[in-house]
């Protein structure tokens, strides 16, 4: 890219995904990743244990989800609550940031989930002029 | 999918990315994968072609990109114009659901970059708490 002319992007945030070392490019990866998004998702619906998030996000498996829920409760979107209890009990809940890009994740999933018979009829389309690769 | 029974998720939708064989959740993945979400929110900007694009979105191999404009044109979101000049020119673009899903993802990228100070603040948060791991 040319640096001395940013010829499309001209916003003025100091953050850019588009830039490999912006962090904003991890945060964004946390909350879209293959299990982060759902997660985020599963959560905004309400408070679940770890089992129960497991269940829900199905085909996780346990370490995954447990590195996910570590990366998006350091970026402060879901919050770890550990109750006094024996045996302990451990709930995780969306914190306010968290329910706000929740909102916005499920409006795109939510969009994409209602649009999969055009998806799937353009790979008809596709696999079918490519001679069904 | 368990066809048999879905206990908790009772939207109506017949696609749904929580379950791990739905082909939603292989859509979701080209949208919102670390270089399909940037891709698109490139191209929602305008068509461009191969080069202009991977300089664009900063750190992608050819491989990479290559894969993942295959993967966004096959799902009916890009779609790919070799114009019939010597040499060969191709362009990219969004078809009009691929811009719809731009819009939604472009939301979803410009919230978590405008929320990058919280997300950091979090983390050094975090990082205390833990002895700075």
């Amino acid at each position: 890219m040319d640096i001395t002319q940013e010829p499309t992007d001209v916003r003025d945030l100091p953050y850019s995904v588009f830039a490999k070392a912006c962090p904003s490019r991890g945060t964004l990866e946390h909350v879209t990743g293959r299990w982060g998004g759902l997660t985020l998702g599963a959560l905004y619906e309400g408070s679940l244990r770890f089992n129960e998030l497991r269940r829900r996000v199905d085909g996780v498996s346990e370490k995954m989800l447990s590195q996910t829920l570590h990366a998006l409760e350091r970026d402060g979107l879901v919050h770890r609550e550990a109750q006094p209890t024996n045996p302990p009990r451990v709930d995780y809940e969306l914190t306010a940031l968290g329910r706000e890009i929740a909102e916005r994740l499920l409006g795109l999933i939510h969009f994409v989930e209602g649009r999969m018979d055009d998806v799937l009829a353009a790979r008809e389309r596709y696999d079918g002029t490519r001679g069904a690769l």
